[in-house]
């Protein structure tokens, strides 16, 4: 549906100041509104960190006496319901808001339609639907979690040309540049949480932190996929800030799991998948999201990487490629799935290419 | 050395002139001209098909009586000695040209310094140097042919996102999409000759013709290393239009190599280079040197591809990646080289990154 220019304009608007919030806002979304009076931006709001205020209220509260007859830009239906705070369908109505436009129904099934019929009800116009191919791919983690109870997940590779993510002796550091590993933090500050399996950690015993330029570190939940309990207690990812997760199988015994636990570490048991007892991809991505998670970035290695996208569970790719060839002995980026034909490989949309210092750097999205 | 900024315009002009002969004048350079008179372009010329007429004397001709008192750019050094047609110094001479600009000596030893030494005699002003880093770039097949007796080697390759060629099964038909196909006709055609391994011959049966846009196919020299002449004689290879050479090693029955002659192929038997009776690739390009090919464009397989890559025989990538993931039991892009360590992989630098349809094509130079 083709909707007003200067809507689709405000709208972009909103939803850049939304997409700030990404990372930070989680189990939350994170949702941007412009106020607009007269054709004059009155009111800037995104969901601030932790997901409270709502981007409503801040932007509202910048309006202040100006919300009075203005129409509202919000990248997501408003709320209806009270959570710790009252509801922003309250808030826009008592401001005196005359128009809100929403780019799409909130799928949260506390709201899924109620916010817009309280807004006409209170004799507020609203139109729906504007920028929503756009609101629904910025909103796809809080989304997924809401309809398949799982997070979005980004598998994120760094390989030679050829796909390699480190020599036959296990040599990876680096293959990327300072720039591709900078850009690597800024992914992380717009997810919730990291995922690796415990080859990763025992290979390459990564931080997994967020750091970000001018910021202390970010707190980023780490989770490590570890059926058998490999991950030592003095593993890097348990020293950093915020939450570090274990997911395991069932059946350890008491005194490997406290020593995790004594290490800092949450311990998540989840079922394994088969009779190999490989846990099953699903059912971790399950236990992440019950945890809050929305947005997940996969680092590897091979093994995980197969898992998730054998499963078709990869919904983002973000990849590095170093300008280098290693050959045929080198390590995959992903163990077999295995692929017979051509077609039945995992296939995906090429969303943007952008040089990262001497690598390339390039994101896709399911085909 | 910084140059006069209008030399350097000028310059730029005349390479992307002689870019155009790129694949259609070995074993003779790509030049370009420009003539210019008071500051206005009155004369354009590149190397014809075949290598002649040369660039000067196209520029020239089209110049006329405008190139009296005129300068002339050229990206190489004019010529200084007759070949089928009298030198190229002779005609800026006799046109009455007063000055030449210059990117760079001519490598050829029968010029060599002595087409500038004979227009200084001649009281005409030379300027060398010129864009000089750009001209060896695009001269570099053919300075590589007068230096070292190779040809310059682009090693293309299609792969999947972690650099796959086809699938265990052997599909590999197609990895990438018909913009990126038609890309390499392109690519094709601004080289002299297609190099490719026999088990490429055998698993796909390319064609390896040249098909640009609103042309006739372009004849193109298709080389297979054979070194068990495998090929068989109806290979698609042989029907194209150009010259089909299989490169063999010693020892053949003369029936084996009567049926590749009779199928049109040229033989040329070089020596093994170890005792497994591997053809040593610096042979290969060296047999293809002797024939003229001064760019020559190798198109895998993976056994192919390793052995000029351990060589350090490869001086340009040009890479496609298809957006679509394998995993670990596809056919990988190159063999082992092996790699021990990350310092001692081949290593390249970007010099193009270009969407290409669904496809994301790079190019890189040797590092």
């Amino acid at each position: 549906m083709a909707h007003h220019p200067e809507d689709e304009h405000h709208m972009r608007a909103a939803l850049a100041l939304a997409a700030r919030g990404l990372g930070t806002t989680s189990p939350n979304p994170a949702v941007g509104c412009v106020i607009v009076r007269d054709g004059r931006v009155v009111g800037r709001g995104w969901t601030a960190p932790g997901g409270r205020p709502h981007a409503e209220r801040e932007a509202l509260a910048r309006a202040g006496e100006a919300a009075r007859g203005a129409t509202a830009y919000v990248t997501l239906e408003p709320c209806s319901h009270w959570g710790k705070t009252p509801p922003c369908v309250d808030g826009l109505r008592e401001a005196g808001v005359a128009r809100v436009v929403a780019a799409m129904r909130d799928p949260d099934p506390r709201v899924d339609g109620a916010g817009f019929r309280l807004l006409r009800e209170a004799g507020i116009e609203v139109t729906e639907g504007v920028l929503e191919t756009e609101a629904r791919a910025l909103n796809a983690g809080f989304i997924l979690r809401m309809t398949q109870g799982r997070p979005l997940v980004t598998l994120k590779l760094a390989t030679t040309l050829d796909g390699r993510i480190a020599t036959k002796t296990g040599e990876s550091r680096w293959i990327t540049g300072p720039e591709a590993r900078r850009r690597v933090h800024a992914l992380r500050g717009s997810h919730d949480a990291i995922l690796v399996g415990s080859g990763t950690v025992l290979a390459d015993d990564p931080d997994l932190s967020c750091r970000l330029p001018n910021y202390t570190p970010r707190p980023i939940l780490r989770a490590v996929a570890d059926r058998r309990l490999r991950t030592p207690p003095t593993a890097r990812l348990f020293q950093g800030v915020g939450e570090a997760v274990v997911l395991t199988a069932p059946g350890h015994g008491r005194e490997a799991m406290d020593r995790l636990t004594a290490a800092g570490a949450s311990l998540v048991v989840v079922p394994p998948a088969d009779e190999a007892g490989d846990l099953e991809p699903l059912a971790l991505l399950k236990a992440l999201a019950a945890r809050g998670v929305t947005r997940l970035l996969a680092e590897g290695g091979a093994a995980l990487s197969a898992s998730l996208l054998r499963a078709g569970l990869v919904d983002r790719l973000a990849w590095f490629h170093a300008p280098a060839v290693m050959g045929g002995d080198g390590m995959p980026a992903a163990q077999a799935l295995p692929v017979e034909t051509l077609r039945a490989m995992p296939s995906f949309r090429r969303t943007a290419a952008i040089p990262c210092g001497p690598d390339l750097f390039s994101e896709y999205e399911r085909a």
